[in-house]
């Protein structure tokens, strides 16, 4: 039994990586969308969403499927549980990336960020872009010190974040009430996009070590 | 084998039902908090935060325990599973009161929120309230109709929201940018923490026909 849940847990793990490009991807068009004004690939993101969806249905299934493998080991039992938290943080990456290409649809054909700002979300796209492929890349190799670097990004995001409330909040912001409310949510978008990506990384390293990431940096 | 695991479940509900109530009474103080730009309320919400982390870790490990009975049946494995979701709904919901509490506190003595919002706000955070204890009823009833009427109360947060981005994009917004990026903020956390009580409905459902919301309905 213990080979045939090493079998069916390492292609579990296969199908969310398939799962974070997509979010990745969804997330790098979006972005584009979004500092382009690009209606077609704002389209073609919110069109693609549902093959997201579908995946992570089947992410489920493998997991049930698991979970049903006779009397699973304490360990595993929690593997899979993690599995399953893994699946939903993905499909909040990818709901959030819907978010950003909705707005991009809304605003069109003007775009929704004022030039000022262009720069911040450009970065914290890259930022969101790859803690997608490295989650998807830890996911397969279940390398806990590179899981844990996922922080590492998250803190460039959250400093990104920060400042780009100075320059909302600070500055002489002309841009008015509603370009301000867009990239406030804009922001947070991306922000909750990246917290997700840390979350897979923490559920990473309690795979591989069985340790929260608190006990496993203690050691 | 199947007395101990309805018995076992119903402990689980019973501790999900609880943090509920947390979630509740948190949301129902921060609004308090941000209302009134009272301190002492906000410091309370936020120092009162981890007895919900603590609940949580508890309910985790009896779904833990509930997993490692022997060879649950399948349906009894997707209710389970729902249970850890479920966890994951209301810890969001406890951060979303803790976010407003933040807010509240960074504002104070200044009142977060110009007067004309208040309305909104007070109306967001009753619904809010009442959405978490309906939550934490269908928990413990496991009455799929009431489970899905979550739904009719989020329909009717969505509504306010909607009208709250009208007040501040399309009238004469006198307020400036820096409390209208706290308004964009303080709708969307209550805007969310309406969304994970209606999944918490839709879990409940789930758990007690078998059948996703959508199924149940055609019935």
């Amino acid at each position: 039994m213990r080979s045939a849940y090493i079998e069916q847990m390492a292609e579990l793990n296969g199908v969310l990586g398939q799962m974070c490009e997509l979010a990745g991807v969804a997330m790098e068009r979006s972005t584009q969308a979004l500092l382009q004004a690009d209606l077609a690939v704002a389209e073609e993101v919110i069109g693609s969403h549902e093959h997201l969806t579908t995946l992570s249905t089947q992410a489920e299934e493998r997991a049930f499927a698991l979970l049903a493998l006779q009397a699973p080991v304490a360990g595993d039992l929690r593997s899979i549980v993690s599995g399953f938290q893994i699946v939903a943080d993905i499909d909040r990456m990818g709901a959030l990336a819907l978010h950003v290409a909705k707005v991009a649809r809304r605003r069109h054909p003007a775009k929704a960020l004022p030039e000022e700002v262009n720069g911040y979300f450009a970065e914290m796209g890259r930022l969101a872009i790859t803690m997608a492929s490295n989650a998807r890349e830890v996911l397969t190799t279940q390398n806990p010190e590179d899981a844990l670097k996922l922080q590492d990004d998250d803190d460039a995001m959250d400093d990104l974040h920060r400042h780009l409330f100075t320059v909302l909040m600070d500055r002489d912001w002309s841009h008015g009430v509603a370009a301000a409310v867009d990239v406030t949510l804009l922001g947070r978008y991306y922000e909750r996009f990246a917290d997700h990506a840390v979350l897979i990384g923490r559920r990473v390293v309690f795979q591989a070590t069985g340790q929260t990431p608190e006990q496993f940096i203690e050691v």
